[in-house]
């Protein structure tokens, strides 16, 4: 299984936001959105093999949404019906237990120190551009259960980036130009689907 | 330079469709929106080295928008930003020549063979999925002017493939696994800035 873990810092809690300007008036909900579709979206299909977490911190009380390839539907490429989809998880109470929204999507209230102690049997590994070159590790390194940890524009705060290393990440690199979290995505999936790591 | 064609088989001439419905009223014009994000968007900031036409055939007359990085102004990461920008380009009247639309975007008519007929002096690479595999290739056969062609969700017509053999593409790919044109740039901007392939 492939986890990927979004931090959307500024990200809002609610449904109160505008499909017509999602940019402007969900906390950069947008750039959750392109994650998704980053981790899931293969030419006519669905990566069922993946799940995603979306922590979002630009509410009162952190709330994760998370969405496993294995039951997904509804989700089509275009940020805007991801939005939508995320707006509907969003609507739905949140307790610390994941409440369903629509098929494969999940929410609970809970952020990134709670999507850690989820995924403590999975390999972590935090990307920042100053970690170790990605193509150095070998296929054990990445294979398995892995669960990938990602930032958006405003990068890890110092209190998340001490949880990360806490919970045992390694922190790993795609190379030295910074990148957009969907961009890495794409990347980390390529990697796994090809094993080119192997060759590094 | 790093030039990127991206063909749009269905998409639209004209701005006659909805930014609220982009992929039910423009023929997909978001495959190309994306296409558009993944070449030319990084953190913070816009990649001047590349160029990317994009080829739309759902008209009478097919048009091409050639996107400039040196010169691209206002392009934001989200998609209805994006399609905004192509939707004031289509507004433009369009002739033959190209004609400014916002800064660093043009349009004409003219479809794929032409511009090919531009790009007689780059390297052209076609990329499919039965193609020969990128980590092959030495440095010298895709730095330099490069141009990558895509198709979009409904791939290549016979016409279409035996005009790029003509222009003497070579056909690569980026692995088993058929990916969206958006998720390909995004790799194939990857290979160049990392020189992995170097290393296939």
């Amino acid at each position: 299984m492939r986890n990927f873990i979004v931090v959307g810092h500024k990200a809002t809690t609610t449904p109160n936001f505008s499909l017509e300007d999602i940019p402007g008036t969900s906390g950069r909900l947008d750039i959750l959105c392109r994650a998704v579709t980053a981790a899931f979206v293969i030419s006519h299909g669905i990566r069922k093999d993946v799940c995603v977490f979306l922590v979002l911190l630009g509410g009162e009380v952190p709330k994760t949404i998370r969405l496993v390839g294995e039951t997904l539907r509804h989700l089509n490429p275009d940020e805007r019906t991801t939005a939508a989809l995320l707006k509907k998880a969003l609507a739905v109470p949140a307790t610390p237990q994941w409440a369903l929204s629509t098929s494969g999507i999940f929410v609970r209230t809970g952020g990134l120190a709670e999507v850690l102690a989820d995924l403590l049997d999975a390999k972590l590994i935090y990307l920042r551009e100053d970690g170790a070159d990605i193509r150095g590790f070998d296929e054990s390194g990445l294979s398995g259960e892995a669960a990938f940890i990602l930032g958006d524009h405003t990068g890890m705060t110092p209190e998340e980036e001490a949880l990360i290393e806490q919970a045992g990440a390694r922190v790993v690199s795609l190379g030295s130009t910074s990148l957009h979290a969907d961009h890495c995505i794409v990347l980390l999936n390529w990697f796994l689907d090809t094993k080119v790591f192997m060759q590094g």
